[in-house]
């Protein structure tokens, strides 16, 4: 077996871990089959939903994902990403119980903002990845100016993601393109897309100005291959 | 742990892979994260070229695919899919192997022909493929007609196949495309996407005429859907 594989525990949502995988195939350099970057999915989306635990002190999802890095890891993974911005609120968590390397989606985007020498940076994230200052701390840190959706906003950033999440892709899209352009009213240079569903409902968009958006899957499949390059 | 959880065996390549996992995704009538088939993938392409070891005797596939194959058993899968035509070849050999049910991409493509009602009947596969005459034999013995490329053909097939694994994706298209209309003016009614490269290759086509091709990826997720509903 390949000496080193990346494991990605995913299915929250699965089509934003199909996103992640379609990632890491463009962004490997490959002339064939064998060149190609190893890969273990988990896409098995019983986890518990992240922002009603977070914000309704619903199921916490906690334990199920710990059950999945470890079946990753016994599989044969040797460093995990996690293809959910809001999971990561118990990053830390796992990383502390995991025997293997894991990569923070968070940090690698963060990373990205500051190389890009951006001073204003918007975030769509969901609710939960908001309340729990995943992004604000770390960017607020860095001395850059943190800008969210206003209150009203920020709901319809959630009615967009939960729309993709259910399949209705054109109203999700119709939805999150006027928060987008409501970010850039509110001075953002840079929007951070902090939510793994959000490059799929903005992916149009995306094409046509890549040079304004941080895109957290991007950033950490670009995190992974140089770990993985250099491991 | 969801009770029961699809395998997928893939890397062969891993594009090819992304694509299965994606049909998955639009095939299941999903409304939530947890609504969705779960699903363990392994893309790990370190796998030896499966056409190569037919046709030049090279490196057999078969360990490492065993390998892989129990990896997803002792992960949790309950049901093993492969994600490429030609390793079909080995397939009676790790089901007799394997502790877990596995279902066959050629079956559920034949399943698929039988079901169409067409009688001749187009292939764009691998020269290896092709040479163990997995999908001739079985859709002679439905008294169906098979209709292959010509020798100059198969080589643009093949040329083509390797081209998308090498990311050359224009070039790709251009030389599948010849191959399929050479096929249709030879009489094939349909045409069998033999390799799973080939919806990749053919995917604005298909968009265009649906009903003209049996993709060989569908008919395998279809199956798998099917089984998981079931089971």
């Amino acid at each position: 077996m390949a000496k080193n594989v990346i494991g990605i525990l995913g299915g929250m949502g699965p089509a934003a871990t199909a996103d992640m995988f379609r990632k890491f195939i463009q962004l490997t350099p490959a002339h064939c089959d064998q060149e190609h970057i190893p890969l273990l999915i988990s896409s098995i989306p019983d986890i518990p939903d992240r922002t009603r635990c977070i914000l309704g002190g619903g199921e916490s999802p906690a334990p199920v994902m710990e059950q999945y890095v470890k079946q990753l890891e016994e599989a044969g993974a040797s460093c995990i990403v996690i293809a959910c911005n809001t999971a990561h609120y118990w990053f830390e968590q796992l990383k502390t119980k995991s025997k293997v390397e894991m990569l923070s989606m968070i940090e690698a985007t963060v990373d990205e903002v500051v190389q890009s020498g951006k001073q204003r940076i918007g975030l769509l994230a969901t609710d939960a990845t908001l309340a729990t200052e995943l992004y604000k701390n770390r960017l607020e840190a860095q001395g850059l100016t943190f800008i969210r959706p206003t209150e009203e906003g920020q709901k319809a950033v959630m009615e967009s993601i939960y729309l993709l999440k259910s399949g209705e892709v054109e109203k999700s899209v119709a939805l999150m393109l006027k928060q987008r352009d409501e970010l850039i009213r509110l001075g953002a240079e840079s929007i951070i897309l902090g939510c793994t569903e959000v490059p799929i409902i903005l992916a149009k968009e995306i094409e046509k100005a890549p040079h304004l958006y941080v895109d957290s899957t991007l950033a950490l499949v670009r995190a992974a291959i140089h770990w993985y390059q250099t491991h």
